[in-house]
């Protein structure tokens, strides 16, 4: 029996969360929706223009990963943070959420990353990532024993954005498929889809990869299209389990010839999308890995979701089982 | 004319800031409703059981500094931290409201203070706070300009707690003097009046003080008794205006024979009391300073209480010009 429910590969990120207005994002060039890779000096602009903020661990795979655990799943977490007062914070978060995490941190330089994202008065959030520590993740960094023994070894595209993040992935594919386990992977960003085209697409078609999430916009991109119906059509002959959000419409699950289409829950007020991806796939692979239905892992995916858009910041501060639970659905 | 609104002195302290359950203040003797002072080795022991947090600037002066600006006026503050990333998250924070803040910090340990604070379902919060750089700040640190521009100086009786908070308090009272100018002052905590009883009771009866905001637990805790009706009527004598906010039953105002009585306004969901009598004071600093009505500046109080109530941390992210502006306060 596997001891992990599922392992998420990812950077290490801790969010910087702030308001913004629609001027804002025009003066400072910042691309809404999407998440774009800063140097320290454009950091260190951003930041002074920033408005006050909070502080609040997030990095897309770890979102997932806490959000596992939430559910009552069983959960592990490799990422890189150095040995700083973020780091400690991050590592903190993750494993009080009940997340296995044992990377070992950097000794110095350079810093945990940070993510600093303004979020507009709709509910929408520009990213601008840092990466500082989480460039040094190498396939040293992934213990065996971890993806032997977890059903699903979940990682992010963005990884392909830190030097040896790849290679770390490809020998986990490796050690995960010897053990007869299966790998998944977020598509992470339109913009990330653009710069790995090719590989992404290799990962899918090879069956390195056979559980896919993506939002429409990163399936568009994947396929060069402006059609939707087109790029889903590609996408379920590229992998063998597809599930594609898409916002306030839900989400739709491709697999062979099946499709589920999964409505999203009723909300009150949307305050930040931040980790609305990240949380959906949580609930997806939380279900997957215990054996429910396509419809029933959709479910739980835009339960979760729909919880952390209410709120500022990537992780709900609910217990995603016991509401779960309540809405009947565990 | 004085240039600064307010000048705020207090202590510089990150909240971090998580969720708890009855059973977890039990567990830990952890005091509900109130302020514990721990040194490091307990603030470690906390944090490790501390569920994932979110750290946000904090500390009462500063709160009630950044509540000011908010509403648009010009607030200053007078705080110690460390040169490492919590400071500079604090101090990032603070300027970006549009306070002035300009303390020298520390170069290196202690490190910037942090208050961990649990909330409880009931949005009650218990504070854990180690002081940290805070002991370090003292009479040399306070701007003789500011004090003397500022129309009203507000200081949080927590000062007491820091080895030589009182010398600059103090020295700053009497500059300000000097210059005309008001001195104000919040109670704080319960136990922090009955830690300094007596010399709070002197900074009043002297005129050192002659604004004053507690609420009803404080003011019953500084004249012993259990009737609040008692305590309200030797505060009054005391101060010169006395302002005592009641949690949800509202506010009282005695200056002299006049009283006035301020209702708390209607919120949808009480989340986190962290910062209500931090941002009340700013509310009705911002009105005292512009020269409204005690009434008028008790709804001041109230309005921006019940905003930072019904959202996790202590300084609220809405502009609070605007809500008053919308409120017909403004």
């Amino acid at each position: 029996m596997p001891y992990y429910d599922v392992l998420c590969i990812g950077n290490a990120i801790v969010d910087i969360v702030a308001p913004c207005d629609e001027a804002f994002l025009e003066t400072n060039g910042l691309i809404k929706g999407a998440m774009d890779l800063i140097d320290a000096r454009r950091a260190d602009l951003l930041y002074s223009r920033m408005s006050p903020a909070i502080e609040v661990s997030g990095g897309s795979a770890g979102n997932t990963a806490a959000g596992v655990a939430s559910f009552g799943g069983r959960a592990a977490f490799v990422g890189k943070v150095s040995s700083d007062r973020l780091g400690e914070i991050y590592t903190h978060d993750m494993r009080e959420q009940g997340v296995a995490f044992d990377t070992k941190p950097l000794k110095n330089e350079p810093r945990t990353a940070r993510s600093m994202i303004f979020v507009t008065p709709d509910g929408e959030r520009s990213m601008n990532t840092y990466l500082g520590a989480c460039v040094e993740l190498g396939p040293e960094d992934v213990e065996a024993d971890k993806a032997y023994e977890a059903k699903v070894t979940y990682f992010e595209g963005y990884l392909w954005d830190a030097t040896r993040g790849k290679e770390a992935i490809r020998r986990t594919a490796m050690l995960a498929h010897a053990a007869g386990r299966e790998v998944s992977m977020t598509l992470s960003d339109s913009l990330c889809v653009d710069r790995y085209r090719e590989e992404f697409l290799t990962l899918l078609r090879s069956g390195t990869v056979s559980l896919v999430f993506a939002n429409s916009g990163e399936i568009k991109s994947l396929y060069q299209t402006v059609s939707f119906e087109e790029a889903l059509d590609a996408f379920r002959k590229d992998c063998n389990i597809g599930v594609v959000t898409r916002s306030g419409r839900g989400s739709v699950i491709v697999c062979g010839n099946e499709t589920v289409v999964v409505r999203a829950t009723n909300i009150e007020e949307l305050v930040d999308t931040t980790g609305a991806g990240d949380l959906y796939a949580a609930g997806f692979l939380y279900g997957y890995t215990s054996g429910r239905s396509l419809k029933d892992c959709g479910d739980l995916g835009s339960l979760a979701a729909g919880l952390v858009i209410q709120q500022i910041g990537a992780r709900p501060r609910q217990n995603l089982r016991r509401e779960a639970e309540q809405a009947g659905l565990l």
